[in-house]
């Protein structure tokens, strides 16, 4: 079960997270509902750390792939920086006793008042996505009397041959600065009063099974380093970004978060850079399930469907990339498999969480675990067909708790009016 | 602008709703920001009921296009009933001031609370999808000692040759009961003490601009509901669902509601049914517009981009279903045209509003509408990427109103804790 985290296993056929059996939690706070592993979570940050150690380096949790606070919590107590993309995810990592100045603000469209959040609270750092928002922190910063630190984000033009939306280092997309252009926009940077080009960064995409167009990527960034010292630009930092991916099938193998930072660090050995990463999924993904109940089953025209009680709305991803995630009972009753359908009771025929799929031989009011659900989960769910959002629960030590309530239908219409 | 509803209209070169010029609503109330035209709602909803004049019928707005209670409260005083699909639908439509006793519960897996809920409140008819469902209302309605009215839903294996998400009537999809075994599904819910098997009905599929298929499908419901009352089922409602398309580009054309109304009309004309239709996208998508603010150009690769401060958890249909939408500014400054792509904020590559699009030559700063925006829209907006949902607002007659608050940061930690 490699698509689940270590947390994670059948215990005389019921399936626990540590020593909580999920169909307790699912009793009692009720389905669709997440459930996270603080131990999964923690392991898989410190397997990046594992790998940078002995390199000054700060691994930045990339917050949109599960900012529920308890998460952010965990991840600031096990000494994480985090990589945002939104005043939002700022005000969560605040909320969440993390640390402005081991934030770092990424993304393509940062409004006026996000730089202006970012700068008065004193982030580390701006991955810089073009020389018009280059001037607009500029002009920020120099209202607030401050210097803003910087990095451009570099478009390495590598093919990261993964998922079309997934991918983010091809030339046509609406990330970054090419890199044939960057070493210009590092010489306006450096014109800048109020702008301190600091670093270099990139992120090539996501999901990467493999970690060869992330290291292809790491070699195109050195080579930009020693071009900007070359020019006087001495750059502090190097931001990879993050990628690695996970294993969402039976049958996939993902990369080591260890050996890949090791890579890493022999590849910047000797050299007086802090080393920044941007991992988000593979630190939560395995991490996580999203638990559900069967409402009902159904043959028509020759096929099965099995009807769950969590839909499109709780989780996107099999309806918006086609995702595949396994789909495994909490009760292991050996009534053997079947050949199915896993839909939700949303009004869609996008609203599916597996295709044509062998499954357990699951019915009405048991409970499954729609796995590998803790990335790209929750943070995506909406109150589609007037649902309320899922509760998501904490496994911790011995113990587990709610740590976001689920949604009543009085949520559903606050700040409405007729 | 047939991808606008007929309040919209340019004056002096700024694009208005009625009287209300937008961009100042958009200046006061901030981006990104639905607005939705009451007169537009109410004209289409009235466009339907013209076509059924003479005839018995009810006019289900289905809510899952547009739930904001400002919008079902027009409706209900219009005279609508309503299409739910959850609990929560039904909860909304109830504080939007409209008629449980007009209320039509439909949707593939009612829970059963939801059941209960409905046969407390005293709702018309359920749509059931099916016998195990149709055992759980029995069994539900029998502990509050209701008879409740049903209508089996028919899958008639009508093509709908739209997108494959959205048509609904083929065979293989999850929903409805296929046409060859529904007589004898009949004869179970009429055999069942608590099921009043009241009614027939049919949902074919969404976005149809063509109404063949739509009367295809009335055409078999009627041989069926002949083939019931030779059994001794004698129904008392058609409900033939809903599906027209709009035009979401500015060279399509979309049908008539009053014609289409009135062909159904004259099918049935001369039988003692209560029509009942389930309009949806067809009465709110053109009355609906997502206003944005421009936030950067970018050129890179060879491509031009233009940012704007909507995305794709603002409006999903895009990323989801490839939909188009256009994009108009809200002043035309003359500057002619670019070739570009408009994208949102969000960390994604699938986080598109539009691609390889020819728009007005907008620059940061300047107010775009995203057209065709009222169905679909807002009720699918996430917090990706931590962002607070838009704010919802209605023209109606000479003024308009907030109906719906921008969510604020403390919103988006709503019930979440440490």
């Amino acid at each position: 079960m490699d698509f689940l985290g270590k947390s994670f296993s059948y215990r005389q056929g019921s399936l626990y997270c540590g020593n909580t059996r999920l169909s307790d939690v699912a009793d009692e706070v009720g389905t669709p509902c997440y459930l996270y592993s603080a131990t999964d979570i923690v392991s898989r940050f410190n397997a990046y750390a594992a790998g940078l150690e002995g390199q000054r380096h700060r691994i930045c949790y990339a917050v949109k792939a599960n900012s529920n606070l308890a998460v952010l919590g965990l991840l600031a107590r096990a000494g994480a920086g985090f990589d945002i993309v939104s005043g939002g995810e700022l005000f969560r990592v605040l909320k969440a006793g993390g640390s402005a100045s081991a934030v770092v603000f990424s993304g393509v469209g940062k409004t006026a008042d996000e730089i202006d959040y970012a700068l008065r609270e004193g982030i580390h750092s701006f991955n810089c996505e073009s020389e018009a928002e280059l001037a607009l922190i500029d002009a920020k910063a120099a209202r607030l009397g401050k210097r803003a630190a910087v990095a451009l984000r570099v478009n390495p033009d590598v093919n990261a041959a993964t998922h079309p939306y997934i991918s983010t280092g091809l030339r046509e997309h609406k990330f970054g600065i090419p890199i044939s252009q960057v070493e210009d926009v590092y010489e306006r940077a450096k014109s800048l009063r109020n702008i301190d080009p600091a670093g270099v960064s990139c992120h090539i995409g996501s999901q990467l099974l493999e970690t060869a167009p992330l290291l292809e990527a790491l070699d195109a960034l050195l080579v930009l380093v020693d071009q900007l010292s070359s020019r006087g630009i001495a750059v502090r930092h190097l931001d990879v970004g993050g990628g690695l991916g996970v294993p969402y099938k039976a049958d996939q193998k993902s990369p080591c978060p260890t050996e890949y930072a090791g890579c890493v660090r022999e590849r910047v050995a000797g050299r007086d850079l802090e080393i920044m990463l941007e991992p988000g999924r593979s630190i939560v993904a395995e991490a996580g399930v999203l638990l559900s109940r069967v409402l009902y089953r159904k043959q028509t025209g020759g096929k099965e469907f099995v009807i769950v009680d969590a839909a499109m709305n709780d989780m996107l991803r099999p309806a918006l990339y086609s995702a595949h995630h396994e789909i495994i009972p909490l009760r292991q009753k050996g009534f053997g498999t079947i050949h199915a359908d896993v839909v939700g009771p949303v009004c869609e025929t996008g609203d599916f969480l597996a295709r044509e799929r062998e499954i357990a031989n699951v019915f009405p009011g048991d409970l499954v675990a729609i796995c590998t659900a803790g990335a790209y989960g929750f943070v995506s769910a909406s109150n589609y067909n007037a649902r309320p959002r899922p509760a998501e629960v904490l496994v911790e030590n011995d113990g587990w708790r709610v740590t976001r309530e689920r949604e009543t239908y009085e949520d559903l219409i606050r700040g409405e009016s007729l």
